[in-house]
């Protein structure tokens, strides 16, 4: 059987993404693709690596017809997908890889985000989107909300620890290095090559990354007390990939255990032996994500190491593996490309 | 049905591209792992982006058994190739992705290889892989000789145009701009992130590059006379890819014709429409070339720009899609993955 | 002695190299930095690696004063700078390092940059400021025309050998490799940095880039004739550099020999020994140009290599160069930095 | 007055780091080179940046002739350093760039480094490099031992801080992010432009970094206890400058304080504004350090982020500085260069 799936928010790299990793999905067939300012336009003219694919053209949401659709994905920037959902016709299956519905509380939100959300109801209704540990309410769901890219990464390194209460919880550093992807195709200065190429910095530093609101959620939810992590976030020159190093403290064994445990069936997390730990170079254009665990000589301290690609495992690949879900198709279909490398 | 295939060489890049490429193939299963110096690992260590899979141990050549193999892929170094498959059972199906076979003259081989040939009567046999040229013969060989990877650039622009008399035959200029994989992975100090990054450099100019023997080769007997190109390879600071410059003497839109009608019906090969010029990244970790053509202000001058990933259909693609053809499977079996961008 | 500087434009790359220059240059001192967008900023806000300076605030060019300034660098955008140098004091010495006095010629210009110029007295006064060959004009000039970039490299490459006769004229292909500060700092989605790395592509090409201009100019001068040059630019992941490949007619050693006479006794112009090419890494952050020249399997053909960083031998390390020519100070001071490697 | 400088070890980074520096010092003047299996050649050959220089050719150390020399670089490898430091001419003045005397202590050495220490009575002479905070005993040191270049990235931010009381000394973290060149022109297959390139992975984590051998040194003895940080060094694809993000308890206002006051009166040294975090862009190829911080969310938790150019700054700048004290030279002399940007 074949499914018919529509992108709103086609020319950006999360819909760009989706439709690479649709182009080789045995049952999902793109019948629709919007894009406000490039309405007419081929997706080939706008990603000419695409070119070779026979795809429908670009058009305004408006002008698109949602009959017979099985799946909507919204990659839409964040506050632009809550007034376009509510729009769209009920009952249709949606996958939002905006911002818009990861956090459950209006108030968070709007602590996060600066403005009341415009969609209460949709956003009580949202299934948050990571995975592994949200399977069975995404399959049932009619909205899900995919995570932040770099939430994706803190929370499979931290959620197994603190599900388990193998690691302290007021001394938690999340330390991430992130690839320029992540920041989409935004014409910002800071994302020019000659200003990005050969060199790191720190952003949003001091617990002002939004990402920080979905930590808070789950992981205080896990604990059934707040639990508030330092996180900086860096960017380095890579297109693509997340390197997490989170340093807790915990008996490094106990950690890897509870990391190995909490994974042990999961086609896509991959827990490395303990010592060894992974690279983004290794999960490149993917959806799998590494995580590894190393002690400390400081006696009680633990480092786990996760990586992953922000566009697939970090967004359109978690994105379309809950659409798998949503769908009753086989979650890993489409979805075991091999990472490119090098 | 699946076929069993068996790689030779595999802890080097296009062994790494060839198991990343036959990992989604539908019937193809890989049954033997070789490499020499690191017999005894796991795939999963010396390529720790294919840990997922399930795959063979590394073994030495000897260790393997060739019972019951439909298809060889051989991704040794030049010259041990020769030695190697020499030795292999006969009647096997052998892809081989070294130099050692491109040339059918056994003196253009010992003059652009330094020594004479030690298997002169495979040499003979070897059906060149430049599939949609060899299409036919390659579908009943015994022995296919994957091409250089510059080599595949040059000609997909070119094979065309010298075939159809479309340009002159003795102002032909080559200038490639090559990502550093091509280079394999070998221990060159030339070769380090620190030595090549954020430059640029010529190699092997004025006439020194091997694959100008597959160049003298191809283009003298289509033009059934001798050309001679000029040819300069340049190593540029991107993983993948390779861009081909190429100047001729010839109406440009008699060159996009000739280019447009050779490959009406190819999978892999898109023409773009006349004016517009290819890029890599549109084509990175894929089985696919861009070709494009531009005229000039100088009358009678066009500048075709071609562009492929070394590793793919420069050569671990190209070997797949003729063992596809060897072996009676679909020839883009395994082989439509969309290009990884950005 | 010390004289006084200012730079009118200085929020770009040409103008943040012009302060880094100057900062160690032993007799120029900068006193007015202008910035219209930026005017009220301080420069080490716009530019942090410039920080650890002592200089003037940025402001509007009409906020500042002229008194008595020694020297005017013009780092304003193609068009802007010939509306701007038209109202400054008469008398004042400047250098421009836009496109706007490059062509002598008002109808060459009028074709290359689509409208009249704006200031035909002052095209007509400015010298062209390719130094090794406008020295004594550029001595006794009040506005010096900055070369392009591109021109400079094609230039060094062919000045001598052009004016020499040792090279055909009517198959000259200049093949570009060039890094992508020479765009500027401009928002342009092309310049991101997650569509730049890991890539190539040729631009601007088929006769259409705006550098043929001087070209056309400076060869057909020499030549006493008109010579129309093939050019193809392409851009690479690398923020600083560029490489020229050409290829010409004539004997690789005399073009060799012509190169070495005529850069005798130049300070920043290296030839290599015969056999030897360049490489834009060796010259990064530096004013020197580095040519080499190779011959080819194919009589009567020799391929030209020149690598220079077009931000500095290309643009402001050449306008300072000319700047203490017209001042009277030593030719090289401020311009001996070594390059920086890797 | 000029001095005369020998570097041994000029075939590596830190040499030709060397070289480049000197290059445009006032006073210094190289009149020996070593670099043993390279002795004969030209430096240019080496290190063809370095071309136009007017350099001694490279001889092995026991043809060099250390007569009139008044001060020696050695930036050859650790462990060779001290056999060879150890036949130098008594009374030579030596910078010292390798690890061989960075730890005053015999056991600590035996311990980091795995044999004992072969020239123990210089280890105990040595006076440790780090030029802000042992001015006065470098000037009047006849041998001074280099830091790390990480270990000197984790001092700035946190010496200041740890010697006046205003963080807690049981929760440090040091997370570095540190460019490839940081590692020398080794031939390793990790470091190739193929296998670094496009990603992040953090190495010798857990506490198995040599450099922790400084940190423990340095700390405990500002502490009058012991201290024990935990360090991550990652590498990424940047061939310069390291980015330190370093977690702290403590007030935020005051760690800045501590750090404006400290570094006050410093050349080298920028503490930016607080809230403001540095950028390993900012001081590419400089002998600068920016150093920031800001609060976190988390009351009573602050990031301090430093930058600075490994191959300066961390290792060549740094000697430099050193030697300048030593001679009794301006401190800053030939360090002033401004950094390269983009």
């Amino acid at each position: 059987m074949t499914y018919s799936a529509v992108i709103l928010g086609a020319s950006g790299y999360t819909g760009a993404e989706l439709v690479r990793l649709i182009a080789t999905h045995p049952s999902l067939r793109i019948t629709g693709l919007s894009a406000d300012r490039k309405a007419g336009m081929a997706m080939g003219t706008v990603f000419p690596h695409l070119r070779h694919l026979d795809l429908p053209e670009l058009r305004k949401i408006g002008d698109l017809s949602f009959e017979g659709v099985d799946i909507v994905f919204c990659a839409l920037p964040h506050a632009t997908s809550q007034a376009v959902i509510k729009e769209l016709p009920a009952g249709l299956k949606i996958v939002d890889l905006s911002a818009d519905f990861r956090l459950r509380d209006a108030a968070e939100y709007e602590r996060w985000y600066g403005k009341p959300h415009g969609a209460p109801e949709l956003q009580k209704e949202a299934v948050y989107g990571l995975t592994e540990f949200y399977r069975d309410k995404i399959a049932g769901a009619r909205l899900v909300a995919g995570t932040g890219c770099n939430a994706a990464t803190g929370q499979y390194a931290l959620v197994p620890l603190i599900r388990d209460g193998v690691v302290g919880l007021d001394d938690i550093v999340i330390d991430l290095k992130t690839g320029v992807s992540g920041a989409g195709r935004s014409l910002k200065e800071g994302l020019l090559h000659a200003e990005l190429s050969e060199g790191a910095h720190a952003y949003s530093a001091g617990g002002a990354h939004r990402h920080l609101g979905e930590f808070d959620q789950e992981f205080s939810r896990l604990a059934g007390r707040d639990v508030r992590v330092q996180f900086t976030p860096h960017l380095i020159p890579a297109n693509r990939g997340i390197l997490g190093t989170i340093y807790v403290s915990g008996e490094a064994e106990a950690v890897h255990g509870a990391l190995e445990a909490a994974y042990a069936g999961e086609r896509f997390i991959e827990v490395l032996p303990f010592g060894e730990l992974p690279s983004t170079r290794h999960v490149r254009g993917s959806n799998f994500c590494h995580l590894g665990v190393v002690g400390d000589r400081v006696p009680g301290r633990a480092t786990v190491v996760a990586a992953l690609d922000n566009l697939t495992k970090g967004s359109s690949g978690q994105a379309l593996q809950n659409a798998n879900l949503m769908l009753g198709i086989e979650e890993e279909a489409g979805l075991m490309l091999a990472p490119v490398f090098p």
